[in-house]
């Protein structure tokens, strides 16, 4: 159901993800990438953090809706890019430690798809919960114009 | 209508912003604060950047998810902190530039807050809309534990 | 700037408000047509009711989600249809009196389109926050196939 | 994990759907209640229709927004009430057919569940999906003032 349309999709997303200068920045790690499903780590890092010393909402925003968008992604002809349209994410508890956001497709369509992503803490617990939808544009490189 | 429970809620935000080290870390400054709304400028820098050399959909989050949130904290009282619910953001153009986010306050209630942010972009380009929704905590210091 | 493509969009819109059925069912009317803008105004009435008494939250998201889809219809084509591709409605206060939506275009792009309503009740309280996004479908009638 | 507060709650949801004039109007049945889980389903009928022929997308947030909420409820102590703060539904696919809308408990907390809900046609077609929020009131009837 979902094949990927690009055989090569984990080396194609692979260095995507390489040349998101804000995911090396925040320190974030891809450590999966699966037809439909991505999985993104964060270490912990106080420079990450809002001012009561958990890590920022938005923080977790950016790994969970990078995780959704390569999920999409994988499903993805070679030739196209793609863009978040919007998303939805609630932050379900505060978080002190390192992260991981798990990225599936929900309905992969021919121009939208739509995507979630549940972020959890190193210990189990449930951080955030995303529903995201994405764009296709067909025959656009996914790379800086 | 939107009065500040807190004749000092101008002092408290930029002191609390001042301790949000995620937005030292990607260069946001607090550029306004009003009661019921706030700004939150950010410059353009290539490590904010996704796959394409645009800003980071996540990071346009972080920032209108703080103005948002620093628009409901001005109305609330001196001893409490807050906590984001959730947000919904549509991304309406992609950015390559400086970003402005502006937060308001469009239902202060007794627990709930909701607040909605646009961000625009140097050339007045409208690049985000965003719904949030944010929760007092009473009694609850806005410092780390 | 929100010029509409289709100098008949009122009379296109009345004729396809006046096709939902669901519309007629629970008494709304499209009172006011606006390009990039409409109002449905909503009767209150006991079968409309959830278990105390109040407007079904599901009603109020019904009238913003149409008021929101026609006042994207406004500015386009006259030869396609569209499609609610994703809605989110924070519901503000409960209401029991009549009501009404107003929905307006945020942005209107190629392919899809973001919306805002607003919905009050008859003393002018604000009842409910929308934002929505909606899918052009060039080509295709706006009619049952 | 999710286990009910109440020991009676099946019969307590049973009753506040039934006092859901709204659901009696549309003719939607409460089919499933379990501790963090409801069913609602719904029969195709031409008065619940938009202008294409098929489901208005607001009534099927509806029934998605009220298999959530009572999903929420069925956790909740017997002496409160819970209010709907915030809905987002994507519209996976049109449905001209019989729905089902199961929600259940992301996660229940003091205050605030965040539900979720999926919503299937007669074919088992995914037609939508939801995320949700709601807030507990203690102490308060679940029955009109």
């Amino acid at each position: 159901m979902n094949a990927p349309a690009d055989p090569h999709f984990a080396t194609r997303i692979r260095e995507s993800f390489g040349r998101q200068k804000a995911m090396a920045f925040i320190g974030a790690k891809l450590t999966s990438v699966e037809p439909g499903a991505t999985e993104i780590t964060l270490a912990y890092r106080e420079d990450l953090t809002q001012q009561k010393g958990f890590v920022h909402g938005g923080i977790i925003g950016m790994i969970a809706d990078t995780a959704c968008g390569y999920a999409a992604f994988s499903l993805m002809p070679a030739d196209c890019s793609l863009v978040t349209v919007e998303y939805k994410i609630n932050i379900l508890a505060p978080a002190r430690s390192s992260l991981v956001a798990r990225g599936e497709v929900v309905k992969a369509g021919r121009t939208l798809t739509v995507t979630r992503a549940e972020v959890y803490a190193e210990d189990g617990k449930h951080i955030a919960t995303m529903q995201q939808t994405l764009m296709m544009l067909p025959g656009t490189p996914d790379t800086p114009e």
